[in-house]
């Protein structure tokens, strides 16, 4: 299969090495890159798993459980096998010497193939995504499938880059004067840790699990895939091509296993320290995040947390485009994204710009009417907005109303197609610089702070001391100085946050792109690692060396 | 200074691509290599330390201590500046910045300046390493210089290879149809962890400790290093070549600092839990490492701890050369390498050779002759055992003598230069396979068991366990049956332990060379990481990226 596969491999190989723009699978749903049956075809395919048992043949399975619940308001009742930690982990076990065994070009080809079938499964997935995260179709197409399946792909060149970086045999002759050499042949072999358990998110579970889940099975690992209660199809269906494409291959499909679970069936905390289980992957809350970090000593432990993301907005040449992109980021998704901008900090005094000093109060407004103006006309703001995604966000925007003067208020929207959508337009607050308590914490959702700080220099002190402590995956800074600019970029070295400059246009701060942009940075307390670098792939395999004597005809 | 060592840096970083045979630092202490009067120079600049101050310009002493004890019980007597943990930390952190900024290349130059200073200083570092650490001298010349070097310049290319992976600066350039592409100059920091603290051992102060060392000063973490107290000359001697050659680049020599410490003032624990201190190397006893895995939760902890190395004998066409090559093994500084076989597993009923049966009594008879014949002359002998390096190996021999049937008694040799060296030849005991209360701990020493194994299955059992629960750092297997070899070789991957197979000749098990051989795997009890491989490196620094839109002329 890594024939069929090679070219891309190695212009995969190429892009990591270059980090400019590259993508491998096609973002845009047209008809003319995915075929003109495809959407139907996918929407068709992601309707017949609703309502009934998920088809998916792996042992130990206790019944069923059926947990998701569309923020779109539509029935979903799909019932998948409830996971038996104990069988998964014996299964995975008894799957994983052949799969070590054959090596990492066959594991390599395998995994491509894998992408290969999802991505021609694209328009099931994105519908998949939309329906159980809130997302809306764009969003759940691109994130959920090719934007997905690239950082699959990267996280897969990097694992066999680092694989392959150590030859597979070596010859050592070294010299001993007038007597023959010492010669040896040394064997390296690729060695997985053990058990792998991926623990995906219910925002993106395709795009946050992916990098984890290839790079733990492409250096020869068996994965246990973990979905959220609240969305399981995405992996479901990911486990199934999985399982599919390595039985044509000839290997063990319990390689790859769904866990799906009641939420009080705790399966993700017994695999987590389950002593076969040596490497995990987890997007999701800091409280859980933790605790895994504490408990799961036994294995390498790759997190992605919660983080308090900030701009700070020192000055522009472009309020307008300031403002108009800033509201899409924040109107985006509803603000449910990990990378969405909660903290804007803004000099109280106002900022500079060409036409001269702008009030605080004007910088402020006219990013609220940004996203006022995004969000105005329901029946098109619900495809940028999505649904939001479960109960604990809406509890969450009813408490922020309360924080502080409300410059935006959160508006629900009527959805023109699913009536029962839950669908909520982003809050935004004016808080001071004194209300830490509040803009510390993460507040995740449709919810951003507006903060008037004394001046930049107090913006950046807040950034720094808020990441420090709470982490971020993204930041951004608006200034027309390059003294500022310098100076946010230092501070942002010092937290490990990546940092957009000056974003006016079509590229946004929320965004990162596969093979160029990392995500996260693993240095703050946000993720303990990136997607994907050369530290997130190095520790999920050891290499193990045999030597012996090469007699001399052979040497 | 990296144009001046550039030749050297490529030649290191082709020679971890190929694992084939390479030395950058001469191992021959010829003066045709090194010069006439440098083993004379060496020597007398090591005596001018003797009984002095140690000239180490650095913050924050608090007073003297001096705690070597000479194994050859020559008085030795160097006073340290008594490090306060906190004014070391401080002066590191200010230091910070400016090394950090310079890049990786300016910092590869720096430490390959370093290198080469303690390469021209090698005869000095000689006879530190063997008057601190009771080596031999031809071992304490190339273990504590070239091949410490040879390390070190190999960890320094893994992590040159690991910072420059990732460009600078990267032209991200995505088409839009028919609009302007959307384009971005990305930019990609290298960012150093923070502090890092190195904590060396007892036996091998420069080779364990220079790895971690130049592994996180090139990746631009300043370095505290803690030396054992019972060898800290060897490491004072590298601070402070390191400071002189920092401070001769125009950077701050805090970067590189020495913490010398009564053993009672708990120094190394109360660095390894500060905030600031990101990085810890450690290499010594298991119960310290795991302390140091369990508490230093702010930082990376690498750790090389104790482990149980094994050696399977199953049949061989050449007993002479086994007996003779593992001889070797068991009388090289008196057993006292990390890497030194425990335990011999040899079937009862014997083993087949050419000459047909030959029975466990005269297997075990040939190595315990082998030893005793390396042994018998007090006056050749000294150069190949060294001296002991303390008081808990005498009480453990002692001890050891009680375990069972002693097969060859340790015996006290007169050093013919050192009257009061104490000199200790290997202790051989013959144990069953039920004594795995014994022989399943490490006693780390001139000790070796013996296992007499109902057959080969069952030491491969043994071997299995062993490593399982306690580690190791080697194994060799003796074999003329290419399915057994396999046999031991798939288990050796199970238990993630590097192999030697029917080493007859020069090479031995406790031997492993830089740039070909992994020191460790890192996937067993004994260490956490491998010297020296992607994953070591990999996470000493995060790339923390910024971006901005590129103006349309500039793209």
């Amino acid at each position: 299969m890594l024939t069929k596969h090679r070219d891309l491999l190695d212009r995969a190989l190429q892009a990591i090495g270059e980090r400019g723009y590259w993508s491998a699978y096609p973002e845009s749903p047209s008809p003319r890159v995915y075929g003109e049956t495809a959407a139907d075809e996918g929407k068709a395919r992601f309707e017949s798993y609703l309502g009934a048992d998920f088809p998916l043949d792996q042992p130990g399975s206790q019944g069923v459980v059926a947990t998701e619940r569309s923020p779109y308001g539509i029935a979903l009742d799909v019932r998948y096998p409830r996971a038996d930690a104990g069988a998964l982990v014996a299964a995975a076990r008894a799957a994983q010497p052949a799969w070590r065994d054959a090596g990492p070009a066959v594991r390599a080809g395998v995994c491509l193939e894998i992408l290969a079938k999802l991505s021609a499964d694209s328009f099931t997935m994105a519908n998949a995504v939309q329906f159980t995260t809130g997302q809306g179709f764009m969003m759940a197409f691109q994130a959920g499938a090719p934007h997905a399946l690239d950082r699959a792909l990267e996280a897969i060149a990097y694992a066999y880059s680092e694989m392959t970086r150590t030859p597979g045999t070596a010859h050592w002759e070294k010299p001993q004067g007038k007597h023959d050499p010492l010669v040896l042949t040394k064997t390296f072999h690729v060695v997985p840790r053990g058990v792998a358990l991926v623990i995906g998110c219910n925002t993106f579970p395709t795009w946050n699990s992916y990098p984890g889940l290839f790079a733990s099975l492409v250096t020869g690992n068996p994965v246990i895939v973990k979905p959220h209660p609240g969305a399981v199809l995405p992996l479901a269906i990911t486990v199934r091509h999985a399982r599919e494409v390595l039985a044509e291959a000839g290997f063990d499909p319990n390689l790859v296993t769904l866990a799906a679970e009641d939420p009080g069936d705790k399966v993700a905390s017994a695999l987590a320290v389950d002593p076969a289980v040596r490497i995990v992957d987890f997007t999701g809350g800091t409280a859980y995040g933790d605790w895994l970090e504490e408990n799961a000593r036994q294995a390498q432990v790759y997190t992605e947390k919660a983080g308090v993301n900030t701009v700070i907005i020192d000055s522009t040449d472009d309020l307008k485009g300031l403002a108009r992109n800033l509201g899409f980021t924040l109107a985006l998704y509803s603000g449910q994204m990990c990378t969405t901008t909660q903290n804007i900090l803004i000099p109280a005094g106002g900022i500079d710009t060409p036409e001269g000093k702008v009030s605080f109060e004007e910088v402020a407004g006219a990013i609220t009417a940004s996203v006022a103006k995004l969000t105005g006309d329901a029946a098109r703001a619900v495809d940028l907005t999505g649904a939001i995604v479960n109960d604990a966000v809406l509890d969450r925007l009813a408490r922020a109303e309360k924080l502080g003067e409300v410059l935006l208020a959160s508006q629900p929207l009527e959805h023109p197609v699913y009536p029962d959508a839950v669908v909520r337009t982003p809050l935004i607050v004016k808080l001071s610089a004194g209300d830490s308590d509040v803009y510390g914490e993460e507040w995740f959702g449709p919810i951003a702070f507006i903060v008037a700080t004394a001046d930049t220099a107090e913006s950046i002190r807040i950034f720094r001391d808020v990441v420090s402590a709470r982490g971020a995956l993204t930041a951004g800074v608006y200034s027309t100085s390059e003294e500022v600019l310098d100076e946010v970029e230092r501070a942002a070295q010092d937290v490990y946050t990546h940092l957009s400059v000056n974003l006016t246009g079509g590229v946004f701060v929320n965004q990162s792109a596969a093979f160029s942009d990392f995500h996260a940075s693993g240095g703050n307390p946000a993720a303990n690692s990136a997607l994907t670098d050369g530290a997130y792939v190095a520790n999920r395999f050891r290499v193990v060396q045999s030597r012996r004597h090469t007699a001399r005809e052979e040497a």
